[in-house]
């Protein structure tokens, strides 16, 4: 089994099938696959980081919802499938609370069912959440492929590009957000070089982008998160291009811890900082960052790296999993639509809309 | 054993006795400490980071020189002598290429010895030899009383302070540099708040600093790098107390990678930022910072995070140990002598001098 085979996500089977996905939390050392065939894995494997990335969490529990519905009983009546519907979509939305595409993803399929509760046809329903789902999935595919083609036009042949946490085919249906801008770039006869912050506590730009970038023939160099600023300073760095978690109405950008950090360290240094994500990632009901719901993780993901004790029992611990970089830190967003710069409220407003 | 009763260093016996040192690798989870009774385990102590910070490395070479010259016969001849003192002394400078501590320690017991070269009397040189460690072991406790004393007076009873890497006891003969100011505030009668960088990719600050600081009974919270910049923005850093490994002549500042995305965070959320060091890590040779050397480790302390292969095989690595921050990022420097601010070339030699 190779990467160039098998997909982060895919559906085995007919509407009876069941949800498959690439295992993250063993990469890089072990490639597998898990087959998720009821509601509460795919819960745990979003909790668990064995799926993430905003995109690939909508999709994910987009199938879940299919996945929580094969459950009813053949003569299950209405009321019981709506009931039914709307616990399962709370289960999941209750997996994670940072990644919007995931409430993005999941209302959509409660909206898509709520369009047919007229005909109240259990069957009819089930079957128009299933293609639903696929949409959804399908729908991603392109969304990479359009926002690689618009970013890789920001990049010019032999840059050396930042990137944090990981924005790539690991995170979405096809070859990602920010790697997907790379990939681009590279498809479009330029040399790209990158180097990947590790990103703790979970390691997943060692782990999964330095792991993708290598799959794919991309020359990657691997840093911690902490060397960041002084490769920049070396004058190594021409710009920096990272993913998403949730997006405010004024472009204000939950992303991997960190991701602050590196923005601040790019304005410093006068490196352009970009964001790569689709529209689902935008939320508009948010004015500004301060709203995004920050997701606290177990401690034990700093204490115990990687099966060894590292700090002292009994020490305090803040395990913020995403932080927020604010609107005017970031360069230009690049979304499916198209690129929004400078990234203000009207800009953004004029692509999402 | 506990932390109260043992020391980070110290030499057992009379002079023909051996250095005792935590092997601080194996911390927080176990307390050991090693014996060094030849010069190459002195060597390799430093290289492995068995002992680590600036001015304990400076005191381990001084007792290494002791320890070299006493595999001399006892009819060594004063060419052989002198021969064996270079050797010893070059040797040990080979350990570690930043902290300039190990070279101005290795250069003083040099200088010790070459005062007495007339008398060409070799029990005499080899006892002020011994009498030389220790007044450099000795000196170091008065200095971190005395950078305590000075430091603790810019912190105000209840602050929250941020510090990267381990500057503590564990880095010095009595209770640290940078710590030292929190140990002295604390004594002060001020209610001190520390939060601990974990400092990857060895960790010295979930497994030196957290530990240290929990011993001792100070409030500490532990972060991941990367959320240094969040925490500051949400207000929670009130100033950023760091170590030094070399500081050139203008104020420019080489301490444990990352200090220096700490320091343009700091400066970003307006927080002062202070480096307490002994003036032994001034080198006055160097005009600022471009002549620093930074030394690169082994890629497998990324790669390979606590004995788990955690990035892919085959890919490039870069790892400095440290980086420079620029004297303008400094808001103090705090010495034995007094606190150097603002941070310039003049004010400087006024000190250091």
């Amino acid at each position: 089994m190779t990467y160039q085979n098998i997909e982060t996500l895919s559906w085995i089977g007919d509407q009876h099938g069941w949800l498959r996905m690439i295992d993250q939390t063993l990469l890089p050392t072990e490639l597998c696959e898990i087959d998720c065939r009821e509601v509460e894995t795919v819960w745990e494997a979003i909790k668990k980081l064995r799926v993430r990335g905003a995109p690939a969490i909508g999709i994910a529990a987009a199938y879940g919802v299919c996945i929580g519905l094969q459950t009813l009983p053949p003569n299950t009546d209405f009321k019981a499938f709506q009931k039914r519907l709307n616990d399962v979509v709370d289960y999941l939305a209750s997996s994670r609370p940072t990644a919007v595409n995931l409430f993005w993803a999941l209302n959509r399929m409660k909206a898509k069912a709520e369009s047919l509760y007229e005909t109240e046809n259990i069957t009819e329903i089930s079957n128009a959440l299933f293609t639903e789902a696929k949409v959804i999935h399908e729908e991603d595919r392109r969304i990479c492929r359009s926002i690689g083609k618009f970013g890789q036009e920001l990049l010019r042949d032999g840059d050396t590009f930042l990137t944090h946490c990981n924005a790539g085919g690991l995170a979405t249906a096809d070859y990602g957000t920010a790697l997907a801008v790379f990939f681009a770039a590279t498809e479009a006869g330029k040399k790209i070089n990158v180097y990947a912050d590790e990103t703790r506590p979970l390691l997943q730009g060692a782990r999964l982008t330095a792991w993708e970038l290598l799959q794919r023939g991309i020359d990657v160099t691997l840093i911690c998160d902490s060397m960041a600023a002084m490769v920049m300073k070396q004058g190594k760095i021409n710009g920096v291009v990272v993913g998403a978690d949730r997006i405010a109405a004024n472009g204000d950008t939950a992303n991997k811890v960190g991701t602050y950090s590196v923005a601040i360290s790019a304005k410093t240094h006068g490196a352009p900082f970009y964001v790569a994500a689709p529209v689902s990632t935008f939320d508009l009901t948010l004015p500004n960052g301060n709203g995004i719901p920050i997701e606290e993780r177990d401690p034990e993901e700093i204490c115990n790296s990687f099966g060894k004790r590292t700090a002292p029992q009994g020490v305090k611990v803040y395990n913020p999993a995403f932080d927020v970089t604010p609107a005017e830190l970031i360069s230009a967003i690049i979304t499916e639509h198209g690129v929004i710069s400078p990234v203000n409220q009207e800009n953004i407003a004029k692509i999402v809309q």
